[in-house]
């Protein structure tokens, strides 16, 4: 028998989600050994979980529709993770193989065959032959990483020598998308909420400027830093920095949305004013969802493996250790009293 | 010597232009006989003038930058004409010949050699071939027409059985999207302000549904007139409008902002609180100017002309006559106060 930690998802939060009452920690026994596993179906042991802002969107009622299931009340909560397999009754998988795939927010999971088969296979794989920290591969060389890549490359369309400006530039997403735009040699200017997170887009990232939002004028900030405008504009918090952002925009500019984490703690949505600048500048505002876009997950990580091969990437990560301290950590993803991707150390 | 009326610019105005306040009637003469004409210029006898809701933009201080210049307080205003060719100083045009370009808001224009070599030359030479009538070229087979052509095909990627919604529908640009859409096999739904437009596009053009914006509650009709969901939004309105509309849009949707007529009289614009839709349902929202797709400007005039022929294809004109009535024309463009595309009769 094992002790297995888990966090349950207990009640919809209305704002910021409250430890312990939104999410509760629930110790239960495991008994390895007997547990029994239907056809296709693995047990695994997890290492890491990543949490992500796309998480708040599930703590909602179920009938509200969108392009994640809700989280079930009284469930424990889930998110991309990497485990080992301790048990199998799966082909695909035997005991000491790496899964990376749909984990709880716990210390051990059951994961069903129909979970399983959607699960990366490519990574898992990559893992133990790479030379790169375990768990980047939630980071820099998984979703958060492609996310950066496919928004970026597809809908951002960069061009040598354009200006992008990234919000939320230290996080998961953001620090990803700045360095492969200086590297394809566009001038990157980031926001963050922070002066350590600054200095680090600034000093680590090489990043051409960047400002902190809550102390300085984004207005003032974008006209002194971006004085021939913004091409891209790769949008991860929406809300009124968006709203300032399309004046700063030059004619057939792309935004790419790929987050709007200012708008996922509230009912009551900012309206953004100048959406008439769509027209006369000729904009396009496209969102994305990286599940949308797996199919680009091997290009994905045979670029980015070289680039980190040539010292060329650098990601910054927050990791927090034991999966008790995994609600105070999704807490701070939504304040942004975080700096960099964060991961949970499960073991 | 002949009089030459003429409607001259007089002040910005803030909220909606007020007729001799904003714009103002003044009569010269006009000595066409010994009027002397650079090289290139030509002058002309000016049949009818577009008048179009995108010259309230043009209606502002010209320090504030747009795709096209501000007028000039002063001059006469200008717009999109056509005109017979009275004394002419270019080997491309002869007395008599018609012209379609700039023209001013007056009965004789000197139109300068910059102006002529801008103007369109394949529409000039259809005219007298057609059958067609005139002012249509300024309409159906013009500007709008090619606006709702090439917004509907380039940005909105129609697809046979999918939703289209269209503000403003009964408009210069509107009519011309939901027939075009009707043709492609797609579900066209319209909203109006007036209750002779609604019947005009359910009777008349034989959209599947429409609406009177003013006297129903949109987001009700919407449900209603689009039980599986909206997948293209051609948008002439902006404001509160497109916020609903967010809300009943498909995944992989597409906006295609022609017009934000709804924001072109205030500077209290309306804040969209719905854009993290865009994320959610991956949306596209694109904006375009029709002077960026004259290559069109072909295939646009043999696909019309041919569904014309077939009498695939109505349009409905709000023909004003005499350029006195041009200022009080263009106030009732912006505030609903006309039905089909507005066009001024000068001579």
């Amino acid at each position: 028998m094992a002790s297995n930690k888990s966090i349950i998802f207990k009640a919809v939060p209305d704002g910021y989600p409250v430890v312990g009452e939104h999410m509760e920690l629930v110790t239960k026994e495991i008994d390895i050994e007997n547990f029994s596993l239907n056809d296709g179906d693995i047990l695994v042991k997890n290492h890491y979980i990543s949490l992500d802002p796309y998480m708040r969107g599930k703590m909602r009622h179920p009938d509200v529709k969108s392009y994640t299931p809700a989280f079930e009340i009284g469930k424990v909560l889930d998110g991309r993770g990497i485990a080992i397999v301790v048990k199998s009754n799966n082909k695909k998988y035997q005991v000491g193989d790496y899964f990376v795939g749909l984990i709880g927010w716990e210390e051990y999971s059951h994961i069903p065959a129909n979970i399983v088969s959607a699960s990366i296979e490519t990574l898992a794989k990559a893992i133990p032959k790479s030379k790169i920290p375990e768990s980047y591969f939630l980071g820099l060389l998984g979703m958060p990483g492609l996310s950066g890549y496919v928004g970026l490359n597809k809908i951002g369309q960069p061009k040598k020598g354009e200006t992008i400006f990234i919000s939320a530039a230290s996080g998961a997403v953001g620090q990803v998308v700045g360095q492969i735009a200086k590297i394809k040699g566009l001038r990157v200017i980031g926001s963050a909420g922070d002066d350590s997170k600054i200095k680090y887009l600034e000093e680590e990232l090489k990043f051409d400027g960047a400002f902190n939002y809550k102390t300085c004028n984004t207005d003032e900030k974008l006209k002194e830093l971006c004085p021939n405008g913004i091409d891209i504009y790769f949008d991860n918090v929406g809300g009124e920095i968006l709203d300032i952002v399309l004046n700063h925009l030059n004619n057939f500019a792309r935004v790419v949305a790929c987050g709007m984490i200012s708008q996922y703690n509230t009912n009551d949505h900012y309206g953004v004013k100048n959406l008439f600048q769509v027209v006369t500048k000729r904009l396009i505002i496209q969102g994305f969802i990286v599940s949308d876009h797996f199919q680009e997950m091997e290009s994905f990580q045979k670029e980015m493996s070289e680039w980190l091969k040539q010292g060329k990437l650098k990601y910054k990560e927050d990791i927090v250790e034991g999966i008790q301290n995994a609600p105070q950590a999704f807490v701070n993803i939504l304040t942004g009293k975080k700096f960099g991707k964060m991961i949970v150390k499960i073991c």
